[in-house]
């Protein structure tokens, strides 16, 4: 009944499953069999040429089935995906097959010279280029169409054949990881390197980020806490937190640059040429022929898109704003409910109902932006972008905005119509701490709950007190089928900016919500990491060499941040005091300031270079040997043909 | 007497000389040999493989020589430089000698397949990288050292042994185009690709950017005309013009890009790959080892560098800054000696004497703005930088600050210090014309005479009237190698940058400045035109793909603009009056009004694509032929590999 298509390593032991591919149940076995055929067929037959066996459990074959390649095939695969690995003289190079002995720990018996995540990712990109040759459609299944080049993948996924594709997780692995990233309390980096093994550079990049993050927000926090303690309202000492706030902003965006271009670079991910983009799954159209590779594929006109974003999404959008600026306003009516219901019957009772608005606000407020960005992520696909980055700009950009106003509109409100500064205090207070129970919530508790439910689950399941590790492959894979899929990392990143948002834009009013977000980030390292770990299947990894877009949303907040402060800083009494003849020369003098502050954080982001200069010198060492190599082979080139010309 | 080194082409006639070399009266026999002999040499031997003659006058030889190379050395080298030309399809490919045949308008026996000014290009980078092979100095001067890999050309120029190395010009080519380009006055654009194939790309595209922003001015400047006309003192229609060139400097910043990426793209530099960049002829330091290329060169400390940036050139540009503020006052002394002079004797006489000051402090700018341009020539090359980009970009920013701060320092102080818009009005037009003046006559005046000393000498010392073209090799050599060398497009923009700010920094109060740049503009045109073609030397063509720093440059004032424009709305009596009962909210508004349109220009900026959508595709569809035949590559020798470990 165990059957191989294998044909590179017929040996049963060779074979190590990588990924899991589930198919609908009932899909026609003139499908399983075409299907399979294509993944094992020759690389010069157009196959994806990896290995597949079918998952035998209990209860017989479950239309679930497991992808491995040959070691071979995985190296070749290294090379064809453009994988970056050190070498032995410690620089960072692209791997090819041919100069596999000049990189480090490689050795022909050596299967850990790639680790299980690029492994995975290899054959996830293998799979996904595997393409239509001239079949016109998914045999058995007449509705889903194919043409030349359409990944044979992404059709069956988008028709429903092809329910899941996801990586193993590795057991053992994972115990160890998991151990020395959140398994004991300690003081201490975490495992960044081995998390990037393990579950790519996306995700570690983002723990990077945020532990980063932590940090750079501990001098904050600490020359917060004395201003609570001591109670300060002296607007000099508000003045001189503000300032550092505002440099400290620019200069740690700036620094972070430095530390990614670090990771990356040791990650090999800095040096990888961007591979051509290929049509996201979602995207649709006639078919045409792409003036760009010349092949037929579905082609969507751009003005078409341009009217559904400009005509309905641009509508929807502002509506959606206008609807939590409606919102807000009741917000504020609430507020003044609760002031004149404390106003009327003074007691403990109306001093706690007096947080209760807020309280109700930062609820509606999540609730919210959670149901905005099914409507946005809905929205932004029925735009029909053809790259995954086109389309991934767009959802930021949709979400960033909402969110913005969504969660700092009552603030910004309360700060510059009503100058209302105790209110605001308070506000920023409760929408902070309120949005981050919440979201611990829903990223710690709720883990938790998922957890001890999947533990009686599968102990019910299997009658038995195995440990994780003892699992059979059949109970891991049924196991792991079942969990959440881990939707990257936007919402991860979401929430840290929003949080930057309460640090940063009115930091002078409130210097304590640099301690709050320290405190949660350190909680959220922990949450985090064990919903990667346990709670979620194992997502495949993804190489990059940025964060990408949030650079430049937080940086844009960073600027924002300098306006908001300076108006803080010009409304307050003490400053006020300073100028007792003329408004007009404080105003002047607070826009004066502002400017300064501005041009000092561009001139700062214009002066601190974004690689540091190791890296810098590194990159040019391999930009000038490529130089020289292909100088190489152009004056060795003209001189046979001199030669050739010479003794004609 | 008439010696050829040629080792391919030993036939005189297909002798082209291109490019020639002075070398200094009374060099050693020895050192002449030696050169020639290695620019003759094989380049397998590390030779240039080009062709040398010494040049034949009636007093003999004078050290002169000509280098030319033959038709196929010159294709090959075509291919070492990276030189982009068109194909048959119509697409932009780096030529290759392989793939010759693919191009537009080669045959074998079209020697005008590269041009003229390629050509030289060509053999002016296969000059710069002669190099050093054992030699440790060069033959006949023992103080002039020379290392493995040092460009001998370089070293020869620093020692002075080589006087200067320039391009031939074509007099029949250079007849043509100066006929086309300004010999008759006519509307329409300038023959910009004649400009190129003749001058090279950085002069082209200078030219383009004047043309272009001249057009680009032509709006500012109509809407400009009524204002002078009807004598408009209402500000609502200062508010709406100043709006209007606020977005407008946007605007052409941005579409200039666009146009920059379509000449640059139809020229081919667009897609010219970035060569690695060797160390400026006049770096020096201690031999040691380069960390990057692993070569032996001199190195310097980045920390001493840095020192003589921060301790000695900083406090000089800061001094020279004080001095021009001191300047500055000295001036308004003297404008306020002409007032009260002026009210004394209220006469025509005294009326005309209030403009004096400001023409004097027109002049004693552009005498400061020379003479700190030398300056800082001396102390950027003292800094001693490695690379020429390096060395320019201090150069740059020391010339922009001192050079904004000097031209306008009297402008902001009248505006924001004195809150004197006749005095503004009036100081702004003084400045801008009499620069202009000042500049045309530098430009244009200074070079008519120097074209009639010239045309006088040369009659004197050749008894003849021989016209241009009919001129012997030896007397168009003899008459160039006279002539001024260019010095590049530095103080082009320059003079473009700085009339930039007049125009937008107080367009609003001064609308007709608009005006004075296009009739400038238009002028230096045909004076730089002229410039190019009869005064100076022909320069070696430089490869470009933009205007570099002057981008930035402008986009900076265009932002700077805003904010005083901004202000000096603000500050009008008419805007005034919108806001009787609280300056205050007037702040507040024009506050407000800044920021936006700040948010706007930025928002502007991002939204705007740099290059054109046809530009995009064509360059994708590159990206993706070199991707595909690379994957072309690996996947052959991959299933090479798969057969042979399969067959073994």
């Amino acid at each position: 009944m165990v059957e191989s298509w294998s044909f590179l390593d017929t040996v049963e032991s060779n074979f190590r499953p990588l990924v899991v591919i589930e198919l609908a149940k009932g899909t026609k076995e003139e499908t399983i069999q075409w299907l399979t055929k294509r993944i094992v067929d020759k690389k010069a037959d157009g196959g994806a040429q990896l290995l597949i066996k079918p998952l035998v459990t209990e209860n017989g074959v479950e239309n679930i089935y497991l992808v491995g390649a040959s070691h071979l095939r995985l190296l070749l695969g290294a090379e064809t995906v453009g994988l970056v690995k050190e070498c032995s003289d410690n620089s960072m190079r692209a791997f090819t097959y041919s100069s596999r002995k000049t990189f480090k720990h490689f050795a022909d018996d050596n299967h850990d010279f790639l680790t299980m995540a690029e492994c995975q990712y290899i054959i996830k990109h293998e799979l996904e280029n595997l393409r239509a040759k001239d079949e016109k459609m998914i045999p058995g299944y007449p509705q889903a169409k194919l043409y030349p080049g359409k990944s044979i993948v992404r059709r069956l996924l988008t028709s429903g054949i092809l329910v899941q594709i996801f990586p193993l997780h590795d057991r053992e692995e994972l115990k160890k990881l998991s151990h020395s990233w959140y398994g004991r309390v300690k003081v201490g980096y975490q495992p960044l390197d081995d998390v990037r093994c393990y579950f790519g550079e996306t995700i570690a990049l983002y723990f990077g980020f945020l532990e980063y993050f932590t940090f750079a927000l501990i001098p904050m926090a600490v020359i917060g806490i004395p201003y609570y303690v001591f109670a300060w309202e002296d607007y000099d000492k508000y003045v001189m937190f503000a300032t550092f706030n505002l440099l400290w902003s620019t200069v740690i965006l700036e620094v972070w640059k430095r530390i990614c271009a670090i990771l990356t670079y040791r990650w090999g991910t800095l040096l990888m040429k961007r591979q051509f983009e290929e049509p996201r799954p979602g995207f649709h159209g006639v078919l045409g022929i792409n003036p760009v590779t010349g092949r037929e594929e579905p082609v969507y006109s751009s003005i078409k898109r341009q009217l559904r974003i400009y005509l309905v999404s641009l509508p929807f959008v502002c509506l959606c704003l206008y609807f939590s600026l409606y919102v807000m306003m009741i917000y504020f009516d609430l507020e003044q409910w609760a002031l004149d219901y404390h106003k009327e019957n003074e007691s403990n009772f109306s001093n706690l109902m007096l947080y209760v608005p807020s309280i109700i606000y930062a609820i509606v407020i999540e609730i919210m932006n959670r149901i905005y960005r099914y409507a946005a992520e809905f929205l932004t696909s029925w735009e029909n972008h053809r790259l995954e980055s086109s389309y991934q700009n767009h959802l930021i950009l949709k979400v960033l905005v909402f969110n913005f106003l969504n969660c700092f509109a009552s603030l910004f409100y309360i700060a510059f119509v009503l100058f209302d500064m105790k209110l605001l205090r308070q506000s920023l207070a409760t929408l902070l701490i309120t949005s981050q129970i919440l979201n611990q919530f829903a990223e710690s508790l709720l883990p938790y709950w998922l957890q001890k439910r999947y533990n009686r689950r599968m102990k019910k399941s299997m009658c038995s007190k195995k440990t994780d590790t003892d699992l059979s492959l059949a109970e891991q894979v049924n196991m792991e089928k079942e969990m959440g899929t881990y939707l990257g990392t936007f919402d991860d990143y979401l929430e840290l900016f929003l949080q930057f948002g309460y640090v940063s834009l009115f930091s002078c009013v409130y210097p304590l919500a640099a301690v709050f977000a320290v405190l949660n980030n350190i909680t959220e390292i922990y949450s985090d990491a064990l919903k990667m770990c346990r709670v979620y299947k194992r997502p495949f990894s993804e190489p990059t060499a940025n964060i990408g877009v949030w650079q430049l949303a937080f940086e844009t907040m960073s600027v924002i941040s300098v306006v908001t402060n300076c108006i803080l800083i010009g409304m307050s009494p003490q400053v006020d005091a300073l100028f007792p003849d003329s408004k007009m020369d404080l105003v002047l003098t607070v826009a004066l300031v502002e400017h300064l502050l501005l041009a000092i954080k561009f001139i700062m982001a214009f002066v601190i270079p974004d690689k540091p200069r190791d890296i810098q010198m590194k990159l040019a060492k391999l930009e000038f040997e490529s130089l020289e190599a292909l100088k190489q082979q152009v004056r060795a080139f003209q001189m046979q043909l001199h030669f050739l010309l010479i003794h004609h």
